[in-house]
């Protein structure tokens, strides 16, 4: 595969002799704004939750787009929708794309940037008179970001697979509608199949959504794989008592638990370096009164690295720490898995095939692992993926304040166009 | 003054000629339980919010109780109830006495036992016979839970003076509703003058509402006075970001850094050791998400010590603290006080003379300081004073579960019954 995938030397040639080809800066930049458009909120964001009416005439504005530049369209059942390039041999598609839904309070960039480069590319292709061998296509996947419907990155699990339709289709929103009632509503629940598909490779271009890049300078980011993620929810059972009356020996203290518990997540980033991260992002303590020691805590632990291994030590290790924070102080503690993903490694000639090219194009590179979850971490499994990463002014991201320069944008899709013509020549 | 509240030397005639006598604690049981239907709710408790129908209803029955031992009444202006028994000399009279408004959640026991016992003292002391040369006075105070009026202890603020009539009068409730109105609307708005009033001791019986008595197989404690206590809410300001995406060293996380201040305040109580306690038992994060490191925290620190000096150094230690964690995260932390209380320390002659009469009584006894307010703590300040305390099981207090002994009842209320008899005679 890897022999396969970094075919492009032999194709020498022709690959050098597009070597001066760029994308169409302004058209791309057009492109977000007028998707930005769709949905917008105030202070610049949108807001397009997947499968709602502001969903809808997103991705009929981009399947317009799609139809424009002549690709074959496909929806299949969970509502991904394909643009396809035909290729000149009869070959597995080389595949880009990213998801256009949105948080409630999302920016302009995150998702919607990797499909529109992907338009951008295809169009600065043919626009050039370029043929390629593999069909090139441009994908969005339904509910990326998992705000109305769990789980996130719904679309590309069933494109892959690992998620069935049909568990899919029966998912149900907070006012209790059908992932398939509200395909269907809004005219997106296709025929096309899912879970069977060969792809040649998939590359998704975007925002980092962290502050790394911007940190460390660096333009482009050749993204090593998706960090695997545990999160689970503690709670706390304890003794309400009086804070003035009960001395210190004699409390049971939910909320000191959860707090004590809180600290020791921090120190275990410290102890076992590396990208371990830990955050205690939600708290809840009952009654939740300035002199009443709390009977009850809820928290959540959200427990991250690259690594299966040194992510199973870190869950292994706090296991310990809460163990004996709760016996120290008399308390009871319960948890429940919310999430539990192993981490991704993308392919390894993939990540060099990106960080060549982004040298090649004279930019700033360097390998890091994405923190976020994307669809590419899903395809992952199914073909030979990479991503390609620009730099977050100030890592803000799922915020109406997100923002990437433009010339960062250009340089992404760029190094996107020159990563897929290599792949699909 | 000391002299004076001993003077039962000169007396020791009189008082041993009545060392025989006891309360009837079936009659003090029986108004417990009447006074406890009034407002009860499930579970046994009680909820008698102060100015609210139920507070009148349970009013009304205590005021027709002094009534029936002929006690001469007066209601002032903040609704403070007072019953006394005539003395045979023209001296200020020794007071007893507490609350009977309760939490929304109350016990039966918090204050009623208190105002009840002294009903009971009053009544033992007719039937044999005896004749006070002081007058002796039963009191119960307005509000001193402060569940819907602040402050708390209200109605003994404004009859010792360090509470005007008129900010009492004003304070308003959710509903926008005044003390006024309410006092005015129940019937309890008397025409008695607040802040004038002289009077030769107080002592006030009540529940521990602490575990410690139990824990140390106490039946009466000789309560020395009322914990100082200074509670302050504080509002961290950091910056919310994706929990995946940025690393440890980027954060400035809100919640991270009110939970290492809730340690440092936990360590603290184990550095300064003796009664320092200190309690976070508030605590919001914003947006309170698994996976967004919090940007904001606002949670209340309680401190309490019985030595002013000590609390000081306490809220300074605390104050470095915050500002080094702070400072280390990389965040802004303000802070508004909102209770401050110096510490209360009763009256050296008045603790003895509780501690040896519960010797004489034949029960154990230790000396405590009260962790809770109390409306004796406001005595204090115009008085001799003290604070017979009873052992609450399990130390639950505020709560439907709220329970102490019969047997426990009756040593506190006999020790009541000795120690104003040796005040008054």
């Amino acid at each position: 595969m890897v022999a396969d995938i970094t075919r492009a030397s032999t194709d020498t040639v022709k690959v050098s002799a597009w070597a001066g080809l760029r994308v169409q800066g302004d058209r791309l930049l057009q492109r977000i704004d007028d998707l930005a458009q769709i949905g917008a909120i105030a202070g610049g964001g949108v807001c397009r939750l997947a499968l709602t009416d502001a969903d809808k005439a997103g991705r009929d504005q981009v399947v317009q787009w799609m139809r424009e530049l002549g690709l074959s369209l496909t929806i299949d059942g969970i509502g991904n929708v394909v643009g396809t390039w035909a290729g000149t041999a009869d070959l597995p598609p080389v595949m880009t794309g990213s998801h256009i839904d949105t948080v409630a309070t999302g920016g302009r960039y995150d998702g919607n940037f990797g499909v529109l480069a992907g338009l951008e590319v295809i169009q600065t292709l043919q626009t050039a008179g370029v043929r390629l061998r593999h069909p090139l296509a441009v994908a969005f996947f339904t509910n990326e970001e998992g705000a109305g419907f769990h789980p996130d990155m719904m679309g590309s699990m069933v494109y892959q697979g690992s998620l069935s339709l049909a568990d899919a289709w029966a998912t149900t929103a907070h006012d209790g509608s059908t992932v398939e009632e509200n395909l269907r509503r809004i005219g997106y629940l296709g025929e096309a199949p899912c879970g069977h598909n060969t792809l040649h490779g998939f590359v998704e271009l975007h925002v980092e959504q962290g502050p790394v890049m911007e940190q460390e300078g660096i333009t482009i980011g050749a993204v090593t794989g998706v960090q695997g993620m545990s999160w689970v929810e503690y709670t706390v059972q304890g003794v309400s008592n009086h804070a003035g009356t009960t001395p210190m020996r004699l409390r049971h203290d939910a909320g000191y638990v959860a707090m004590a518990i809180a600290l020791a997540a921090r120190e275990l980033t410290h102890a076992m370096g590396g990208n371990q991260v830990a955050t205690v992002g939600s708290m809840r303590l009952h009654p939740n009164l300035v002199n009443v020691i709390p009977n009850t805590a809820v928290f959540t632990l959200d427990l991250r690295n690259t690594d299966e291994g040194l992510l199973q030590e870190a869950e292994h290790r706090m296991a310990e720490k809460i163990r004996a924070i709760a016996q120290a102080e008399g308390v009871e503690i319960t948890s429940r898995s919310l999430v539990r993903l192993q981490p991704v490694a993308f392919d390894p000639a993939m990540i060099q095939l990106v960080e060549t090219t982004a040298q090649t194009l004279g930019f700033s590179t360097q390998r890091f692992p994405s923190g976020a979850g994307h669809d590419a971490g899903i395809l992952a499994a199914q073909c030979p993926t990479a991503m390609i990463f620009v730099p977050s002014v100030a890592g803000i991201s799922h915020n109406v304040k997100e923002y990437t320069a433009p010339e960062d944008l250009l340089a992404g899709a760029n190094v996107l166009l020159h990563t897929l013509l290599q792949l699909a020549l």
